[in-house]
């Protein structure tokens, strides 16, 4: 099939790099022409805008940062519904806001493009290793046209509901991971405040009913005090701003994610944007009396 | 080995017919005598006090609710201390606070008598399977000794540290587990506030990085709207009473635990509280402007 990859971060890089190993013609766009370098490498063609990548791809990924970018790509100058035929279909994997995927789906829809959001749990490893949750929100026919694709890219895929919905899902996935994160720093907080070593803490923890795979990963970084990010802080803190936004849109309480948020805009205030999540273990002990261990 | 068991509840007379099927003499103590009953037809010997149980019985396991209730058992009138010869071990496999849990070691000490703080995880259905994972304070080499007697009941053993250590480490799998179930119930009730479907957001979001077993099994109740007890909230409520004592006695922060504290209030006032804690996501729905969903 021909295929469009729009966003060559450090998720969409391997992502593309599975598609294009899947045996399909790749075309790209990338705003720093290095990013798509290793792409034309191996075989990819390099396009001058996202409308450009649309008129050479029957199917166009999209995965970005902000709600803004996924519109301009899209809608916007040179965007990717100028280039796009009717019976095309765009998938966006970034993780922006249920409404603007929607208005979004509606855009596209106006010139006969379908469009499913379609964003991913698993990070960079999962990126790599194309085992990535994928929570999908669309038609479901467009879906079952685009399974092989997205086999290629993860382990689990879910139909959710309609467009907006896999962002919903992932909204709900962020949420999750994050509070536990922070529920696993507070435990292992107190337990170093106890004097109890954490490390044995988090072992046995791990056979028990607060298992995780958040204890195992992020709670390992913790005790191990490894805060090299994974994934960035600084980009929880814009998904929690996305979740608390839609709870507020949609009159939902949501106490302990509210109270989530704020540790992430204390971490935001330390310079560890750019440090691991893990890092919110040294939001609590910034906050002690005895002032941080790191 | 000559053992003792008090304390037949929900969790305690699975755990001690686990122990008299090991092929240990059993004697127990129950305040009320039916609770005692079944044990009793399968061989086991019913004592008039704990003091008796111990005169019995080289190592007295005991499993009750508050600190009260296990300082009354091993150090009060006709207790275990009374009754318990030197060189034997009381392993106390109740939940309660690390401070008490010390101050029982030392008057046990005192009379030549070792004890192990030994908590665990698992519930009634880890209590029933013998698949408990079960911290441990205490001396390492009396742990060596009990080995085989914890093998009966849990499959995983882990020493924490000194007495009151595995106290610290029940109080964080109990922070992180009904956080975790918090932070569920938050997800569930925005998926729901958003009209996507809970069951399928769940199903995707357990093949990602936001996997627990609460998702799983908290998770399954709530989309289910079961709330029928597993463990019933009200003990989760006396948990979260023990961890945040032990925080502000230590000077630690935890504020998505203090917050998660005051939804279980939410909960013991709304007479939810010999529900399971899944009903969290009521307490969600009761706050907000619809009213209960049920």
């Amino acid at each position: 099939m021909r295929l469009g990859f729009i966003g060559l971060g450090a998720m969409g890089r391997p992502m593309a790099g599975h598609l294009l190993r899947g045996g399909h013609e790749l075309s790209v766009f990338a705003r720093r022409a290095e990013a798509a370098a290793p792409l034309v490498d191996a075989g990819a063609c390099a396009c001058a805008s996202p409308a450009a990548v649309a008129r050479n791809a029957d199917v166009v990924f999209t995965i970005v940062t902000s709600n803004a970018d996924v519109e301009q790509l899209t809608l916007g100058d040179d965007g990717i519904a100028q280039g796009a035929a009717p019976g095309s279909v765009v998938i966006d994997m970034s993780t922006i806001a249920p409404s603007v995927a929607r208005r979004i789906a509606q855009g596209l829809a106006a010139r006969g493009v379908d469009m499913l959001d379609a964003p991913v749990s698993g990070g960079t490893a999962g990126a790599a290793a194309a085992t990535l949750s994928i929570m999908v929100g669309g038609k479901a026919t467009v879906l079952d046209r685009m399974r092989p694709l997205f086999d290629l890219l993860g382990k689990t895929v879910v139909h959710v509901g309609d467009n907006g919905a896999g962002q919903v899902a992932k909204a709900c996935n962020q949420m999750i991971m994050v509070s536990v994160i922070e529920a696993v720093a507070e435990a292992i907080h107190l337990a170093n405040a106890a004097g109890v070593d954490a490390r044995r803490v988090r072992e046995a923890l791990l056979g028990g009913s607060a298992q995780s795979r958040v204890l195992d990963l992020f709670g390992g970084r913790m005790v191990a005090r490894d805060f090299r990010p994974g994934v960035e802080a600084r980009l929880h803190h814009k998904d929690f701003g996305l979740v608390l936004r839609e709870a507020v849109d949609l009159g939902a309480p949501l106490p302990i994610s509210a109270q989530v948020w704020q540790q992430l805009n204390a971490l935001m205030g330390r310079e560890m944007a750019h440090d691991d999540t893990a890092s919110l273990l040294r939001v609590l002990e910034l906050t002690d009396a005895g002032g941080s261990q790191n």
